[in-house]
């Protein structure tokens, strides 16, 4: 995980949560952690698509969703 | 951020990159953030609607894309 179990509890207080249950906290870092590998994968083919080695800050862009 | 530029460049190297341009790194950082403060807002909001105090892991699940 990329994401500890408090930093994603911090996330959800500064979001407005009063309390967050352990499932809620594990379910949100899941979340995250996908979000950031899926996107990952998706910018690594579209900078070799472009054929560069780099990958660049177009390519998280149009990786982002 | 939530997420140092070493770790946003530690995940797209797990990805599969062979190089980060300060750029991308920078840029992958502020989405990974972007769409945690999303999807805690989301999950917040389905909480109160739901009449509860507590951030449940459903409100997770159905918070996030």
């Amino acid at each position: 995980m990329y994401v500890s179990d408090g930093t994603a509890r911090k996330i959800l207080k500064e979001a407005g949560a009063s309390r967050v249950s352990a499932e809620a906290a594990q379910e949100f870092q899941k979340r995250i952690n996908r979000y950031a590998f899926d996107v990952a994968q998706k910018a690594v083919k579209l900078s070799k698509h472009a054929k560069r080695k780099t990958v660049a800050g177009s390519d998280i862009s149009l990786a982002a969703y």
